[in-house]
């Protein structure tokens, strides 16, 4: 019986029992704009989502106006009725009609999809979280998508975030590139990609050196609450990413994140500036020693006068040396120093490993032990790149302050000003990835795109 | 003939021409308040203190009552009047005398120094910071000291934090349990450890479970600007430190630092949940996910009635099980996970260096790769402890929400809650360090002093 239902109505995947049947005696779709009342005289409008397997299947979901999502039990509605249809089989908007007042002509904005919370439904056998949504089904999800832009959406990989790595940015550069060269790439005014947050912000860092050259915005989205549960993110941040990619004409990597735990403002990073700095808040990424670059608010772009600009010289530099390099050398890590630090593992990286560099995670001012630093004076000299930030995570590495700054420069460390530890690493893998090994000290400490807002003192001995 | 001078005026050390010639006509000595006024008419009056060798040793160097420090060349000095004699040959206070209104009865503060830019000076010949004070010539230099307490000064080591490790934490806590011990001890009111600020919050952490059971407050502090600086906060900072150590009656072990850029206020932080977050501010130091324990604000101490309080069972156990035990295991090991982690790193640490538990800083809510996942779940076998904390600083660990974080606790990892990762790696290495193996599960998942402040969910299966 529920398996021809699920015949009957293949847009209402997972649905089971009263709720399937509910869903057909009306011709309810995903994307429908229903009115469902209550035995006990609740009345709920909203968009019906998908339900996925594994969920309880007699139970109606809707996405309400706020943003949050809803489940009612079948057997406790008295009346369901469809008010307006999926937003796909409405009239395509008449071109030069500007639903929002804000978009003059229709931009394409292609949503490539990478999984993660933003892409994940809760599995109800287990109570966890795992990639399920595609790109489409989000979009059928989210309809005022439409509204702001032509979506073409596309499922690159369904990954947790903490799985991508080197080889998935490599790829996931590749594909954004490779958008450019479509036939009908005429209209594209910016790419959305919706990743994962735990490591977002890597990957919005190895875009912003991948993607230098790119003409148009890349906007890294995710969400810290999956999308079937009341508080989710994803449909305000993904709206605010996709608005920033179809209309703010700017070229760069960002990140596209609530601003705070309210449901009004969507905050645009830098993609080499930012960092996840919570492990649940909405509000979770935070630009670290600089100020944001946009904000989304009432479907509007507001950029920030005050964002530092990036040298001329930089900008110059890379139309020319930096465009498009899309390698990234696995052969990097990132180390934290710690009180009583094993040098060994030093040792162990460079000789057993083949580590080309390490980006080494200082105490304060960007120090590490007398013992590391003889090892590192020793490593430098098999043409090992050691660059050093600070767990401090705010302010800036100087290593002209301490003692042990100014060996470990002489060791032949490299200071990394207030790059973050995590872009930093990437940047480390993408210079080593793509350039010979006697430009990594120059371009490491060179600012190519705001990942370093102070001057590097690098003292000569 | 400079050799002369520095006989006669053996208070005066460093300084030198006609520097010292001034100093030697007048009288004046380390901790006078004196009154310069220089040829182009400027009056400054301030506490002498010491110069150094190496530095600019005929720049006579006052402490201004705002606690900036400045020096003035004796070439440009019209007079120099002594008003008062070093703080050291008043007249002892009377018994009894309150001499700020809140000292009742002359309480002993023990002061240890071990290092760090409280106890550095600008390295005039290179530029560089370097340990030099003693605790002594500290306490000459900032006499309001001797107003909150009796100090004894002591200097312990002198070493740049960072390169501090478990066998100094274990000296540390055996010196300050055995101040308890001595004839005179029954004046101890408290004690305030001087420390390098890179590593600080790393020892306060490592006294605050060495010392459970300890009857006095333990106040570590340190500053982010040497001494001799215009800027240094030292002076505020040990005073604000001694004040709660002298006056406060509290068992526990605090950091005392800047609240703010201003030089008002002191915060007083838990010593398990604070964290250095920028690497120059004064006010670098910050309590993570719980308010100050308390302030020093106008030589008085404000105690926050909204610090989570210890549940009284820890509160039980710490008095037996967990009393003045200092062992600290090294066989431990900080790593932070990131994109495309070695997994050889952990067999290394396991088999080559025979550490016998990782703290493991993952991604969000405590996220490493499968891959990761899988190699813990095989060293968990052999024995190994594995502890997840998150990078993100803010937020509390929870490997129930994500299908990975399940797989992790089904490989035997055990998640940490809210506890910091610095705080964790300490306290794994002080419960190696003095319980049987079979017990550390259960004691890093407890809280014991509050080092975590939520509930760890951890599932058996």
């Amino acid at each position: 019986m529920p398996q021809k239902i699920d015949n009957q109505l293949k847009d209402l995947i997972g649905y089971t029992g009263k709720a399937a049947i509910l869903l057909r005696d009306t011709r309810a779709k995903n994307g429908s704009k229903v009115t469902i009342r209550t035995k006990d005289g609740f009345e709920l409008s909203g968009l019906l989502i998908p339900r996925y397997e594994g969920g309880a299947g007699d139970c109606i979901v809707l996405k309400l106006k706020s943003g949050y999502n809803v489940g009612i039990e079948a057997s406790s509605i008295s009346s369901l009725n469809v008010e307006e249809p999926p937003f796909s089989e409405k009239a395509p908007i008449e071109e030069g009609e500007s639903v929002l007042g804000t978009l003059a002509g229709k931009k394409t904005v292609l949503l490539l999809s990478t999984g993660g919370t933003i892409a994940s439904k809760v599995d109800y056998r287990t109570g966890a979280v795992k990639p399920a949504y595609t790109a489409a089904d989000l979009y059928a999800s989210i309809p005022e998508l439409g509204k702001i832009a032509q979506i073409e959406a596309e499922v690159l990989f369904s990954s947790l975030s903490e799985n991508l790595s080197q080889r998935d940015w490599e790829e996931l550069s590749e594909r954004i590139i490779a958008s450019k060269t479509k036939p009908d790439s005429s209209d594209l005014a910016g790419i959305v990609v919706m990743l994962g947050t735990d490591t977002l912000a890597y990957v919005s860092a190895a875009l912003s050196f991948s993607l230098i050259g790119f003409d148009h915005p890349v906007v890294c989205v995710g969400s810290q609450r999956s999308s079937d549960r009341p508080s989710a993110d994803s449909a305000l941040n993904l709206q605010g990413a996709t608005r920033f990619a179809a209309s703010s004409n700017m070229q760069g990597v960002f990140v596209a994140m609530h601003k705070s735990e309210n449901d009004y403002v969507i905050a645009i990073h830098s993609g080499v500036r930012v960092r996840k700095n919570h492990t649940s808040r909405r509000d979770a990424f935070e630009s670290i020693d600089v100020p944001l670059f946009a904000e989304v608010r009432n479907d509007k772009i507001f950029l920030n006068a005050d964002f530092p600009t990036i040298s001329k010289k930089s900008e110059k530099r890379s139309s020319t040396d930096f465009s498009l390099k899309t390698r990234f050398d696995p052969h990097v890590s990132l180390i934290k120093f710690y009180p009583g630090f094993d040098t060994g593992l030093l040792d162990f990286l460079v000789n057993d490993r083949r580590v080309k560099g390490v980006i080494i995670e200082g105490t304060g001012l960007g120090h590490v032990s007398s013992k590391t630093v003889e090892k590192i004076s020793e490593l430098v000299q098999k043409g090992i790149f050691f660059g050093i930030t600070s767990q401090c995570i705010r302010g800036h590495v100087d290593l002209n302050v301490y003692e042990t700054g100014i060996d470990l420069i002489n060791a032949g460390a490299t200071p990394l000003g207030n790059m973050l530890s995590e872009t930093a690493f990437v940047k480390l893998s993408w210079v080593l990835g793509n350039f010979p090994p006697n430009r990594t000290i120059s371009f490491m400490t060179e600012n190519l795109i705001g990942e370093m807002t102070d001057r590097i003192r690098l003292r000569t001995n």
